[in-house]
């Protein structure tokens, strides 16, 4: 496991006691969720682009069409920044100036690793399938020769990476204390709702259990 | 309302039928979410980081401490694109590749008009207060000189943007339909909890309403 000690570009400057540099709390972010933005400049113009990923020991993976232009600018080297984030709450303070967000976020900054090696790139796909539903790559029909072709796999080593939180009660002024609103925090969590099965699904096959769906 | 007409560089290049320039869509993407991600580029390194917005007109506004990194990035009005994602749903395939997301997201590509008046500012503070929980801003404490000197707010016109949407079903080939195994969509949403008071709030002030939070 790498150090994740902070370097000039991952340290946290404004509000510093929210930034985090060992690897429990930026695995654990990781591990939770499954959708990230990739940043990646094309000339002078940077991009964030909204993907899938997973996280398998000391990288993540990004995948994607062959042909999409976020793997495109990706998959040759260049500079980016994955960055996920999870938002768990409202906070509503007395004061306008101390409302807030309860968040946890990840800032990775690095090189995309193109994933060539097809036993490589096929435990990848393993594990984003498996990532969101406990089991799932087990029970599919797995990729073709030309499927995995049509996909590029991409790592971001976790070496340079940091997290930054906020969580708890707003931080009112004492002079505001007074004032008469309802302060507090409103959680927010991601909920599951009753799965929809595909119209032709077969009326034999089991209804999906969402205790699979993990850690929701 | 500006036209939203595609550009090269907002054009959807993968799936292109997934790719929608409206602003009737573009808008209610936009007004549902509360938070986004903000792409600049410092030297050759990339960054995306999360931060409260809200739409203003033919505009967002994007506000964080004067002091902050993104901030200090953007200020000056170089390239950025801001990126607003939200997840409706996993689509669950029978073949591991035909897996995907339900979502909608919007790219804005740009450059951050740094707004300095002093009623426009205040008015950008209201509408971001007030697009999270309905009439908050009429019943807190207002910023003061001091306080408004501490934010910073930038505005970011639509006049460059694209949504992307996948929504419905998974597309399975034809040949995996019998595979059994369970196939169709999970939705996915943001869900409020019980608001938590904060410790030393009066008794004497009522629970606060949840309807009040916007589109939840």
């Amino acid at each position: 496991m790498t150090s994740g000690a902070p370097t000039n570009r991952t340290t946290v400057i404004r509000v510093p006691e929210r930034g985090r540099y060992d690897r429990a709390t930026i695995d654990a972010i990781l591990d939770q969720g499954f959708v990230c933005h990739v940043a990646f400049a094309l000339g002078d113009q940077p991009y964030a682009i909204p993907t899938g990923y997973v996280r398998s020991g000391d990288e993540i993976f990004v995948h994607g069409s062959a042909a999409s232009r976020m793997i495109r600018a990706i998959e040759g080297g260049g500079a980016v920044c994955v960055t996920v984030t999870l938002v768990d709450g409202l906070v509503l303070a007395r004061s306008a100036f101390h409302h807030s967000i309860n968040y946890r976020s990840v800032v990775i900054l690095g090189r995309a690793r193109l994933v060539s090696d097809v036993s490589e790139k096929t435990e990848a796909l393993r594990c984003f399938t498996n990532h969101v539903v406990e089991n799932r790559w087990e029970e599919v029909r797995k990729p073709t020769a030309q499927e995995l072709k049509a996909t590029t796999v991409v790592a971001i080593s976790l070496a340079e990476s940091s997290a930054k939180t906020r969580s708890g009660p707003p931080n009112d002024d004492e002079a505001d204390k007074a004032w008469p609103v309802w302060a507090g925090v409103i959680p927010l969590r991601v909920e599951a709702l009753a799965p929809v099965p595909a119209e032709d699904l077969s009326a034999s096959l089991a209804g999906f259990d969402v205790i699979r769906l993990k850690r929701r």
